[in-house]
């Protein structure tokens, strides 16, 4: 159903890892998907009327809405999360109903929902371009920094008539682009241009304008890694193309195989499709691996002699756990490789949402594009230009997450306090977990290196296998089911990542506050033991 | 090129009034469109292989990116403006170099890049839950009304974990949807549910979900008025359909008839197109009219019966300027005509754009959704989740907008002052212009009777044609640059938005503030008395 390349073994992969969001689908309408897919109006058989003399039958069913929209998937906010807002609904209205207090969502990247504070300075420049008319007055110099009002200012400066409630440039207000690219710069060490730059209302909606540039039919192919964050498929399944799979390395922690790249490339030409481009997800989610500089380099090397766009998720690139990793961008790896805008086109995400900031909620990122020549840049703008532009406050929190404050100013020292704060947790609360993990009897956990993640994969017993089955579930998915409705703790099953078939993996987040960590610890603990002992074979 | 149906004649109209479209994309680019309209890999001929053995030929060209993102247009952000951007950079490297000393920016609906100010209360609150830390702090009473701070708490209440930086909901935040809910209903007198209201950034998001779910292939067409806000037809370029366009009647102040409506239905069906939906904009963008109720009843029916979903563009609601015209929404409508969820699928936007409040930078919206079936509801909040959410700022801005303060709050006089202010500013700077166009020679122009734009037909003498044809250029775009080049006023060419052909349009907003407004009248009075003195026949 979900079209996929693949040799002859990694399409029977494929094929059984994705078979339980199929399932899924024919459980949640009753006409199959086979019919829904063949598209009526593209074949030469006569069409069939809407009903236009009969009003009561309605105009829009599953068997005549977009068939890309009905295939699309998204699993992080999939059953498991219905599920839980459900109990969590039935725990309000009866407390002491269930055999847990409370919902723990490990399920999803949002860190301010349990809990995580935001940076002070960030909130109170943002607060200061909300409601500039009270940047004057006296009462303010006791309520904010002084270099957040002087930072409001400078930004306020740098747009026409400092109306921050009008639409700015489609790429967004040049002088919050000058600040991005001067980031980048001194992230980099090479030079970057604010015209490179398109805000967006998060990392999301950046993905989806390269899908739908890239993509013109399900000729055209997005190699991207398995597993992966489910926007890769989703996004390339609403705009109609072909996800080609790669996998990454379990037992090398995760690893990219360059190997594996190519071997799928040529698989995928085979079967008559044009791979456009590679999405690289560094940090990984759902992995929280940390690619390797030598790595990145084979990765540029591959994409610039294939010809493919390097599509580099970097949204994680301030969630880094072990000192032995570093990021590094691929737009420092490819020019530091001596590789320039005539060599490679490349496109790196990064978002607000994500680091040590998580301000999910604030819609904020960019996209930074080098490579495209001036006529495919104008179609880019172009499509930005048709919603005008991505919100002011998502925009401007963008400038500053690339611009904190820096030695001397004001804010400086409670800045890195915060920042220092949630990232030295981050990495307890991972190890913590990682540890856990691995102490389960048939799990085994990769290191967290990075992003806010862990993917532990779990041996299932047959018994257990057969017991998902007898309900029409996934193994992985009854594991996290079981999980939920005896623990309140909410993970998201390794099939909506994609997992090499055979194994099963469910996706933790390392979000939960440190105090409610033990909880999760020995709620997982006792319910994985109860588990095993009800099913080990 | 562009995929229109029509009737014969009107298939002519089209063509023509399109025409200068079509031929701005054979300048863009140098490969004829037709080549690249023909996708290369739904052909049975020989594929084209990526020059994987040659990495000097860009991966990425306009031959082969996605060929609906290199057919959408979207006129408000056009050639003009670009033209008007660069002008402005010329004025402020060299002043005095041009024959005027500013750009009076007439082309897009942005008041606050005009000079129009924030409604104080709604920015009040939306800096106290931008840094919700101030609020207890005793300066702050000195800072913010007293209703702001209350109306920060009650939001931030509503907020889980009073998150304001966390994802929520993927249609917004449930408490907000109750607030915009209990507006409707104000609003409408019938009942609103807060699970039809999806939040969005801006109205636009909103627009591209309903065209994403409802265009599966070109046989599905959407009719839209002509003119229109281009936002339509790049929307249905961009998901690969075909608009449908049915006129409206300058004649009678651009009105919509239903038998124009009917004739299009039938000219489409007998081209094999199936129309899945009707694009309404009331009040009106371009033309400025406000439908009369029982015109709308009338469309009401004419969608019950040939069963299409109503795609309401409600986002003027707000801008009405006239006594003898008040906004009904076609919610209310459909309901007063005894028509519910099972009678009629309906779709109304609303943004916080428009209206009094003119926040687009801000990228707040929302569309309420009634007649859908639970299983196609669900697809609804599947693409919304994809997105995770839209951001909070504008989600709570929505909520303020359908829900501004009330008789005995604080901020009540205020914000009643600074409402009729703008709106009865409006209403003068509407007429004024109104006036000033129906004086010059060869222009008429409808009452703006609401929205913030007047489209006036100039009859363009034949000699102005020709030397625009000379120049490769659509009159009405050769007029619209000579006029932004002679006087700095930058309008939008009709044929942006369509118009009848030979008939030649351009859009002006009203939004310049006040005291603006009589040089715009006098520049363009004595331009265009210049012009017609050139080409007068």
């Amino acid at each position: 159903m979900r079209k996929f390349v693949s040799d002859k073994s990694c399409r029977k992969l494929l094929h059984r890892s994705f078979q339980n969001l199929i399932q899924h689908h024919h459980h949640q309408h009753k006409s199959p998907l086979s019919s829904v897919s063949q598209s009526r109006f593209l074949s030469s058989s006569p069409m069939a009327p809407i009903p236009s003399s009969n009003p009561s039958a309605p105009p829009v069913t599953l068997d005549n809405i977009n068939p890309k929209v009905l295939k699309c998937e998204y699993a992080v906010r999939g059953e498991i999360v219905t599920l839980a807002q459900r109990l969590q609904q039935e725990l309000q209205v009866k407390p002491g109903s269930l055999p847990f207090d409370e919902i723990l969502y490990c399920n999803i990247g949002n860190p301010q929902s349990l809990g995580q504070q935001p940076i002070t300075f960030f909130r109170e420049v943002l607060a200061l371009c909300d409601h500039p008319s009270i940047l004057d007055k006296s009462e303010t110099q006791g309520l904010f920094s002084a270099d957040a009002i002087e930072r409001a200012w400078q930004i306020l400066d740098q747009i026409p008539g400092r109306a921050t409630g009008a639409y700015s440039h489609s790429q967004g207000i040049k002088g919050l682009r000058d600040t991005i690219a001067a980031g980048i710069e001194a992230r980099d060490g090479f030079p970057a241009d604010p015209n490179d730059v398109f805000l967006t209302d998060g990392a999301s909606p950046a993905v989806h304008m390269m899908m739908q540039l890239l993509i013109r039919s399900e000729k055209d192919g997005i190699l991207c890694p398995i597993p992966q964050y489910p926007l890769y498929s989703a996004s390339i399944d609403l705009h109609g193309g072909t996800l080609v799979p790669y996998y990454l390395n379990e037992a090398t922690g995760w690893g990219l195989e360059v190997s594996s790249l190519k071997k799928q490339l040529e698989a995928a030409k085979s079967q008559g499709i044009t791979v456009r481009a590679l999405v690289v997800i560094n940090p990984g989610n759902p992995t929280g691996q940390v690619l390797g500089e030598e790595n990145q380099r084979e990765i540029v090397e591959f994409c610039r002699k294939e010809g493919l766009v390097l599509l580099a998720d970097e949204v994680y690139q301030e969630n880094v756990y072990v000192p032995e990793k570093t990021f590094h961008s691929f737009k420092k790896v490819s020019r530091s490789m001596g590789y320039g805008e005539a060599d490679i086109c490349l496109v790196s995400f990064q978002s607000v949402s994500k680091g040590y900031y998580g301000e999910c909620g604030k819609r904020g990122g960019y996209m930074e594009i080098t490579g495209f020549s001036p006529e495919v840049r104008e179609q880019i703008y172009k499509v930005a230009s048709v919603n005008l532009c991505s919100n002011i406050s998502g925009q401007i929190l963008a400038s500053l997450v690339m611009s904190p404050p820096k030695v001397g100013d004001e804010s400086y020292d409670s800045y890195c306090g915060e920042k220092e704060g949630i990232l030295s947790s981050l990495a307890r609360r991972a190890k913590t977990l990682e540890d856990a993990l691995n102490n389960l009897e048939g799990v085994s956990c990769n290191k967290a290196e990075g992003a806010m993640y862990l993917f532990p994969r779990i041996e299932l017993p047959q018994k257990a296998i057969k017991a998902a089955d007898a309900v029409n579930s996934a193994p992985d998915a009854f594991y996290c089911r079981r999980l939920l409705n005896e623990t309140g703790i909410v993970v998201v099953p390794g099939s909506g990542f994609g997992q090499v078939p055979g194994t099963w993996h469910f996706r933790c987040t390392i979000l939960p506050q440190e105090d409610k960590i033990p909880a999760v610890v020995s709620r997982l603990t006792d319910f994985h033991k109860r588990f095993m002992d009800e099913f080990r074979d």
